[in-house]
Parts: C-alpha cells; structure tokens; sequence
C-alpha cells in the first residue's frame, strides 16, 4: 500500500477510511493550487514534510525500516508571496457548526502569532467539510478569539463575522491567494471594511 | 539506533561514519543558531523535515515499518527574519580548494532563483570542513556562477571573493544573520562594496 506522505498527518488512525479520505481533500487542493500557483510563477508555497522519527535504517538498502510520526513544530505550509512571508494551517472539521481548537496545537498557534509580530501574512485555513465551506481566518483574528473566548471551539458564525469564504474553482482549485489579495494587499473585495 | 532525523539527509550512506558525523556538523551549528534566534524572538527559521515516502504503516502502532527518503523538493531551511522571507541550503565539502555542484539539486538552485526573484533573501551556505571556513554565497552571486562558467564546481577563491565568511562563535554557533544583517540590511560591514 503506498500513502501519500503529504497527506499521513491528516490521518485519524482511530478512524475509518472515509475520515482518513475527508482529511485528505482539503490538503489536495490545497496542494494542487500551490503547484498552479508556482506553474504560474505566482506563488512559491508548500507544505512541509510530516516529521518522521527514524529508529531502525537498513543503510545498505537505504531502507527505513522502524520509525514513527512526530509532531510537528511549526505549521504545514509556508513560503512566499509578493515578497511577504506567508504561514498557515489547513484543518477540516466534520462538524457544520463549530471548529473545535482540539485540531490546532497550541504551539501551532504560538508559531503563527510569533511569525505574524515579525511580518508574516499568517491564518488558518477551515473547511467545514459536511457543508463544503473553507474559511481563511487571520491569525489576529484567531488570537482574538482565544483571549476573549472560554470555549474550546469556534463556532460557525464567529467564521462567518470575521472570516472570508475561499471559493472552489476548477484552476486553481482553492484560490485562497484571492482571499490573501483582498485580506493582505487590498484587493477588490471592498464589501466589508476590515478591522 | 536513534537516528536524529534532521540530519539523515546529509548522510552519506555509501561512506564511513566519519562522513556522516562530517556531515551533521553544519546541520547543527544551524539548528542550535535557529534556536537561539526563536528564543530570543530574532527570527523563525526551520530546518523542513526531510521527506520520506511510507510504503507500509501499521496503524495499530502508529508504527512504520517500510519507507524510503525521497528527494527534497526545495531547499532545507526557511522562515521569517525583519519581515523578509529568507530561503537558504547548506552543504559541507571535505575539500579544501572547491564546492562541487553536485552537492545541490538543479531545482533546489531554481527553487532559490524563484523565491529571490519574488522578493526572498536566498543564499547557500558553504562549509569547507577541512579548513573550518563557512561562507554565505548570495544566490545571486551562485546564478552568476553557473550562467558564466562551464566548471562543475565552484573553487574556493570564488567564494573568497562574492561569499561573505559566517563567524563561529559560543553562541548563536554560526551567527548567520549577523552576515544577512551586512549583505541584505545595509549592516556595519563596509569594509567591500556590495556588488
């Protein structure tokens, strides 16, 4: 059986295939979007590799053979865009009503805010997968949240005040970067005065 | 065998531990110097985990049991510094007098062509082991290189000449961003006229 790396950290072991193929969606267009973004020199973002704990290496073979999945220390993607440092986190939740924190690591968040106070265009990215909406949420805008909220999710509707819906298209597929424009560099989106 | 993963693509698994070991020392002169810069709030710099392609996963476990190192698709290390994205590799050579290019991927060079060209700081960093010298070469300066010189590897007074010589010091070990702060931020250095 062969796994697609990029995707194994996204995987519920405790769960069913259909968990395991929910997660994956999410992280495959975002993926392929990047690999249209960089296609079209527009873009330079990827995700990081899951970091691995090797334990047994047959080096003759340059063969793995014992190791397991860390956590990892940082977010999944980062890179370059417009000359701006960009990081984020690409979670789904099968819940239509709230995204719980339980699926960010705090120091996920921490390393979001620490690159953010130094520069950095940094979000998360939530799909509410049962209803097939996908947020971009500003890091501020989490940070708010957590500072003034006690509750251990967030509901859908604070996603809906303070978050931007990120259309499905056929190329690319996710265009997050369009929400990027108009959040970040003061795109055409004017509906909504931003904070 | 613990295996420190951060270092496993520097192995050579063909050579003897002396090469690893040689191999390693570069890796984390880096790793600690990133640390330091995270602790003192200076910069977020990551080394990406190297990528390994699962073949066969015992989810019970959480266990991996085949999988092979893949060919990183860009560089080693990225991250934030004074709001600028900085992307950079770092090699060793046993050699005294020259820098193989064979120590670096086509598309990694393309990778750092790319990300400079969208605004990024983008450089290698070059240890000669023997001599305990560690240069920072511009990509800038390397994209020079390649375009006007037919050598397959680069001779050490190229680097005497366009690369800028990192300090090792007791800590950060090899305070890099110091060399960033004159090549990029107009630092102190004066002493040669940036190209």
């Amino acid at each position: 059986m062969i796994i697609n790396l990029a995707n194994i950290n996204k995987i519920n072991y405790k769960s069913k295939n259909t968990y395991a193929n929910r997660g994956m969606n999410l992280e495959h267009d975002i993926n392929i979007s990047n690999e249209y973004y960089k296609n079209n020199d527009k873009a330079y973002i990827y995700k990081k590799p899951t970091p691995i704990k090797l334990v047994n290496v047959d080096y003759k073979k340059s063969k793995i053979t014992e190791a397991y999945f860390e956590t990892p220390s940082t977010t999944d993607y980062n890179g370059i865009y417009k000359s701006k440092y960009i990081d984020f986190e690409a979670k789904e939740t099968n819940s239509k009503t709230s995204f719980s924190l339980a699926n960010i690591h705090e120091h996920q968040i921490k390393h979001l805010i620490n690159v953010k106070n130094h520069g950095a265009i940094a979000f998360i990215i939530v799909r509410f997968t049962p209803i097939g909406e996908t947020y971009l949420l500003d890091i501020n805008d989490l940070e708010y949240f957590l500072k003034n909220e006690q509750r251990k999710s967030i509901p859908i509707n604070f996603f809906q005040k303070y978050a931007k819906i990120i259309k499905t298209k056929y190329s690319p597929r996710l265009d997050y970067l369009e929400v990027v424009d108009n959040i970040y560099f003061g795109g055409n989106d004017n509906d909504e005065k931003k904070k």
